[in-house]
């Protein structure tokens, strides 16, 4: 089998055998392949698709470029959740507690934040002394104590797929369906897990914007997931407008505690609710999705759902008063106020503005080796549907360096989309993909 | 400008600015931009295309990534011809000569072998030293004492195309019709011509062969010829049988010896005719094709153009006496011959197949670096048309080395096809593109 060969059949729109693709992968994985192959590979890829068999054979293949975890000395089941991102959704803060607490193990390794979307590590790294790199070992020590741990992707699991994204980053072939299936389906099942609850996002904040590419990846995400011999659901959420009142790392963490306090805002407990009663379901520790919702606000309620945030932050090597004393977070040191020029009913914000103005004050990233500035945030005053006065605050900007503000002032500004007449906010949760239907 | 988003505009069928290619080809060329980017973008545009003012663009880029020659100090108009390469095609050994003869200036800048295809270098390379590396100014030198120099390309004449060829092999991005115009043009341009005549081959020995394909590259190069300002025509030729009598480099030298000497096969005759014809009407030293016609006849029959053949050879270095004394140049030890099985009119052939067959037999290259043995051969005895009866010899084979004969006897007779009815022979010069209709 050469490369090249390959990279023809695929120009000229033909279909890889297993065989093919894994010749593909390991070659490129083991530097067999060299990097310009594979890019045209990945270009021909992206332009002419590949069909259900090949994703799954590259899911596979990606998979077992590296370590797959398990963990069968645990008890019960293994759940995990997977976001394609947005701007101020910290779901998972909240929903791993929660389902930890509920008696399921939540085995997440999570992603950082780039270009417009934050990244879980990120948040959690504002915590002083939280340690996102925990080595294997711990990670399983850290799961039995708690039921949860939330750490990095290490050199060991799908090693393909680091490797495979830079590539596809510099070279325009990041969005193909097939490809972000694979990408994120040979993370996601190297932590072992038996069920997943995927939160595909869309609209302006999301990186598919449209809804229909939204549904797409999720039909083929639950089906892929499902071919593994996991359970699997979609939902499809709004991301239209920020999730929660905040978007910037400490702020995210504050709201998240706030939200198992049962004092945060309502749409992100909405979603972190219904996520976690979908693991619940899925993980079979409720027999409904509505029981998996009561279990869950019960744990909220009851505290046991912050006291598991708690214990897990303690055996990750962080400061657990953080929950208790916010002043403990890095926080921006200065505040300026975003005012509305305009009066009426906010109709629709351009949300992935809001993620690359926090970036471009230090809240994010350009590049994988940027530093970021944990402290810095927006806060969110107003939602869709609600009337505006001129003069009203839309957006309380926390930051600590003045450079650049007015443009990121700017940015946030026309960001907002006003109308004269008032407006219905769209649902958060757009609709379900998988076997729950 | 970033070639991230060049790459993305191309997979998305944009149209690049003249701009934009430059930036691509300059920065490939430099190094500036990676081979893993560049060949996202030849995928591409491979899959994508070019518009007629990107491959213009192209071409021209391509030209002067390098040194672009002109020769101020020889008088009257420099001509070339370029061939799509075949099997058995000697042809530029032999107008070379006799359009240097009746006056013009050929400054041919050639390639080598690969795959079913022999080169001009290689062929030439047979006669003991003969040296097709000249360095610039003997290259000057030469045309100047004898109108014509045959030479490989030197690292200064269009290296983007080296590097960007390289590519394009390693990553199945070769057979697009646009890259293959600038590839062709910027190497062929920038030996300073006036006026160039294209061979473009079709037929079961040819690189492209759909005769529809053949009359597309030869459109597109007659029309970027223009467009840089050079007169131009292609001919479409045949290649569905080998052109002469033989294949192989050193009874290739031969053959062009004796097609000067009035003794060569029709059809390599009657085409090396027509091609030097064509180079006397563009080169302006006769005012009709017909007319340069039978001045190409003329040189050969009062024997200017073997004269000038072995002038040819004795400033490169090469012995002038294998003009007289073919044992001179290294020649096969053994022969084989290879007999028909079927009896009837031969009516067609797999003419690659036969130049496989040669570069297994040593004659021909698989990769760039492979060494040739110019003394291997193969000899046709049948032409499409002829009657044939079992036991008639088809082919025999000049071989120095058994390893790998048996297979190659095979692969030839495989190669023949036959019929029960006669058949007619396809016309060698099948079309004419280009200004002269």
């Amino acid at each position: 089998m050469r490369a090249v060969d390959l990279i023809r059949k695929k120009r000229d729109s033909g279909e890889h055998s297993r065989d093919e693709i894994e010749f593909l992968i390991s070659g490129y994985t083991r530097g067999e392949i060299p990097d310009y192959q594979f890019s045209a590979w990945l270009m021909a890829t992206w332009i002419r698709g590949l069909s259900r068999a090949e994703i799954a054979a590259l899911t596979e293949a990606m998979l077992y470029s590296g370590e797959v975890l398990s963990f069968p000395e645990l008890p019960g089941k293994k759940v995990d959740k997977h976001s394609t991102g947005g701007v101020g959704d910290n779901t998972s803060l909240i929903l791993a507690p929660i389902v930890a607490a509920g008696g399921l193990t939540v085995p997440m390794i999570s992603g950082r934040g780039l270009g417009h979307t934050g990244g879980t590590l990120d948040k959690l790294e504002s915590i002083p002394g939280f340690d996102t790199a925990l080595p294997l070992a711990d990670f399983r020590r850290v799961l039995h104590q708690c039921g949860m741990a939330l750490v990095g992707q290490t050199a060991e699991i799908a090693p393909a797929d680091k490797k495979i994204y830079a590539l596809r980053d510099a070279t325009s072939t990041v969005e193909n369906i097939g490809l972000i299936c694979a990408s994120i389906l040979s993370k996601k099942l190297a932590e072992g897990i038996d069920a997943i609850v995927f939160d595909v996002k869309t609209g302006s904040g999301a990186f598919l914007q449209k809804e229909r590419d939204a549904v797409r990846l999720a039909e083929l995400m639950v089906e892929m997931a499902e071919r593994m011999g996991k359970k699997a659901v979609a939902l499809i959420t709004d991301m239209g407008q920020p999730l929660g009142r905040f978007a910037g790392h400490s702020h995210e963490v504050i709201e998240s505690i706030e939200t198992l306090r049962g004092r945060g805002p309502a749409d992100l407990l909405e979603l972190s609710i219904e996520l976690s009663a979908w693991m619940f379901y899925l993980g079979e520790r409720s027999s409904s999705v509505r029981e998996g919702r009561a279990l869950a606000h019960q744990l909220v309620a009851s505290g046991e759902a912050l006291e598991k945030f708690k214990q897990g932050i303690t055996l990750q090597g962080g400061d657990p008063r953080v929950v208790d004393d916010y002043s403990l977070l890095p926080l921006a040191k200065n505040r300026a106020e975003v005012k509305s020029l305009s009066s009426g009913f906010l109709s629709a914000t351009n949300c992935m503005e809001f993620g690359m103005a926090l970036a471009q004050l230090g809240g994010g990233r350009e590049k994988k080796e940027d530093p970021i500035d944990p402290g810095v945030a927006l806060e969110f005053h107003k939602r869709i549907g609600d009337a505006v006065a001129a003069g009203d605050t839309l957006v309380t900007i926390h930051y600590n360096s003045s450079a650049g503000l007015a443009e990121c002032r700017t940015r946030i500004l026309e960001s907002f989309v006003f109308s004269d007449q008032p407006v219905a906010p769209e649902t958060l949760i757009r609709g379900l993909i998988g076997a729950g239907r």
